[in-house]
């Protein structure tokens, strides 16, 4: 990169993180646990949110943010279960901003206990950009390989949970659990791991214990 | 995007095209047909590489460069089968871009006839950078889901084959090949596709079989 571009990229990831901290302050007094969900593009982040909101609805209410280059396709699956949905179309670009969903912030309803924020399909960009959430998911589904923690460290080593997908697909796949596990805790040892299939109902009940307390958490240091 | 984050980009992607051109001319003239894969990651790229060489080898000479954000893994995978491989670490960088390809210019065996670039495993900003290849491999592999088209339009808009892989993985996978292959040519008509499994072995053939035509054509018109 030039020195220009440099100058250009700290500018905007300044501007980005105070975006993000006063978003985050918001959220945290009004008792919202945001997540923000990152990975490759068909690695199952709507299919785990519709399986989420199964568990989580009855109790608590949820509301959910969907980044898309094009199309409202992930929104019309989350609004088709009854939740509510925004549609952040970025007409090109490869990641969210925080501004993005500070924009939207006005139409947040101050009584939802949850907000996933669903980036775009992108195991690249989005790691980049803070959005104020409080728990960063990164999703990595078994037909991708075991080997992508170290191929594509920085969407691990920010995060807060490593959600393995797609886990009913193993075997016949070449994906070894043990190992992606391992490879990801290697990089980043605070990673809180769920083996989880959307299409088998496996692991989503202790993903969304897990959001509940972590809910918890967060309204008693409110 | 602020307007100097635009002109800075526009520069950018401008300095990228020049440098693409003299590169797909170089190329051009030294009878050397060159194919950029871009996919999202673990859609199968070094895989398919793995397999068309079985066919191309005993007949042509191909060589390879690897685009990796970290990690040499996928030139030693290329490099085990007895190619020529060069591992590119783009160290964050979401994508590669053509003076990525010229610096290794230099190093190019002149006597080699196909010329493989894999991209970094991203589905979205590789499509915004010509590498000087005359022919650009759009890879979906079946268990992304058969709405990524329109979901990440540009990279099947820019591209000029469409490569459906691990079609092995489908049933028991809700991927529908017809209704992939039909979004996919609703936004690029000219779209050559080929449905394949490295696995399994299917359409490798096929698709050898036309990179080994598309390769006289550019040496008549040489």
């Amino acid at each position: 990169m030039t020195k220009k571009e440099i100058l250009v990229l700290e500018d905007l990831l300044g501007t980005n993180k105070k975006t993000a901290e006063n978003i985050r302050q918001a959220l945290t007094r009004q008792g919202i646990l945001t997540i923000n969900l990152m990975s490759s593009p068909g690695a199952g982040k709507t299919s785990l949110l519709e399986r989420l909101s199964e568990y989580l609805e009855p109790d608590y209410r949820m509301a959910v943010i969907e980044g898309d280059i094009e199309t409202e396709r992930d929104a019309d699956r989350i609004r088709a279960k009854g939740i509510k949905a925004w549609q952040i179309i970025t007409g090109g670009a490869c990641h969210l901003e925080a501004k993005m969903v500070g924009n939207l912030f006005p139409e947040i309803p101050t009584d939802i206990n949850f907000l996933f924020i669903e980036n775009v399909g992108n195991l690249v960009c989005p790691a980049s950009f803070d959005l104020g959430e409080h728990i960063r998911f990164v999703l990595l589904s078994s037909p991708e390989g075991d080997d992508k923690p170290k191929k594509y460290p920085k969407a691990f080593v920010t995060s807060h949970c490593l959600v393995i997908s797609k886990a009913d697909l193993v075997p016949p796949l070449p994906f070894d659990i043990r190992k992606a596990k391992e490879e990801a805790l290697a990089i980043n040892p605070k990673l809180d791991v769920f083996i989880t299939s959307s299409t088998a109902d496996t692991g989503i009940k202790e993903l969304a214990e897990y959001l509940i307390s972590r809910l918890k958490e967060l309204r008693k240091n409110a």
